[in-house]
């Protein structure tokens, strides 16, 4: 990765090393990316096939988080990195964390989506998941650039995004509400977009943990359990 | 801690850095289990006093993460750990990312609870979720006395009762959905109770996490993303 972030180790192949977790983290988020917009769309459109995809495929994402934590905990043990890069594979070790587990939220909502091609489901308000399933979406690609170039300032402004992803949230759960007591018939179906919506605030909440483990690794500061202002002024303060 | 599995090092000094961070992260899981308990009476007893607690007092949990996380970082840095002392520290950093999000679990059926108080709360089906937070709260505490004596067995019994917290879990989802159907002006708050039994249901899936930990420091293998059984056949196979 060119980036002055990674400083030249003294081992040329500590430095690979590094950079080869850096890559299969990358790899990782792109098929949890892939899977987020493939579930969204076989929510959305009634994408069978895409539902099913999405079902069956989390097992590459689960594979490469055991891999990836294997791989970091065999650097520390030969490596013994301190500072910078300790902090750059605690960070690695909790990214995955977080990338897994939105990884199950896409696989939630695909199985929704199936679900629902078993109802009515031309009769319910799935469009505005669409929505936020693209904002979410375009907050993890961020946040995992942010990641992968080491990027704090980007960290905190997609971090930000995340006040608009939980009032698009709140706004969809409203309407949710209103149909179902309008409909009652409908709650079965209303609530699988229910979870689906939360999975998708779930995924908006863990790109911005990845921003904060951003923040962290760049200044060497905690700014999980604050405030956005906080976290900017801590990403836009001196390197510790 | 009076355990075989903690060996006696060169340092005795790093005995007793990894005993007070083991040390801490039952402070912080008391603090955890003390949380939940109070969240789940103030839904069920009605109780503002125990609510508003629960809501203020997160903090508390998120200030010991911190520490831990800083604390396990200067360890991993200055002991430079190998084996079996760095799978428990890297275990520690794990767990307690975990306990802090079931303190977060608990924090929502506080505000839930106080949610509650506001609106018809005399007539909402809250009793079903005294016995799935009981259920949950256990599993927290065999899931924390596991970790504390590094128990692989006691783990993998521990992770089994969440199948039953699924269970119970579904059964209470189903009941709640009826009683919407039944009284459609019901909606608002039963979905405040919709929510609690999530956080409760997810309470009993990160403790199971923490099991799994377990059975990775104590025989060094991974046994995230494998069934029940095949975590059982690893807790009690050859220490690796």
């Amino acid at each position: 990765m060119d980036n002055s972030f990674f400083q030249q180790h003294i081992s040329q192949q500590f430095n690979e090393e590094l950079e080869d977790t850096l890559q299969k983290v990358m790899t990782m988020g792109g098929l949890v990316e892939q899977q987020l917009a493939d579930a969204v769309a076989a929510l959305v459109e009634g994408d069978s096939a895409k539902a099913e995809r999405v079902v069956t495929s989390d097992y590459r994402i689960n594979d490469l988080e055991v891999a990836i934590d294997d791989e970091c905990s065999h650097i520390i043990a030969r490596r013994q990195p301190t500072a910078t890069d300790l902090r750059l594979l605690i960070a690695v070790i909790k990214a995955i964390t977080d990338l897994e587990r939105m990884g199950d939220e896409a696989e939630r909502i695909g199985r929704m989506a199936l679900h629902l091609l078993e109802r009515d489901r031309n009769h319910s308000p799935i469009d505005e998941l669409a929505s936020l399933g693209e904002h979410v979406r375009q907050m993890l690609r961020g946040a995992l650039d942010a990641f992968a170039r080491m990027d704090s300032d980007q960290a905190v402004r997609v971090a930000q995004q995340d006040i608009q992803a939980d009032s698009q949230y709140e706004q969809i759960m409203r309407e949710l509400m209103k149909y179902m007591a309008e409909e009652p018939a409908s709650i079965p179906r209303i609530m699988d977009i229910v979870w689906s919506a939360r999975a998708l605030e779930r995924i908006g909440d863990r790109s911005r943990n990845i921003c904060e483990y951003v923040v962290y690794c760049v200044k060497g500061k905690d700014v999980r359990h604050t405030s956005f202002d906080q976290m900017a002024e801590q990403a836009t303060g001196d390197r510790r």
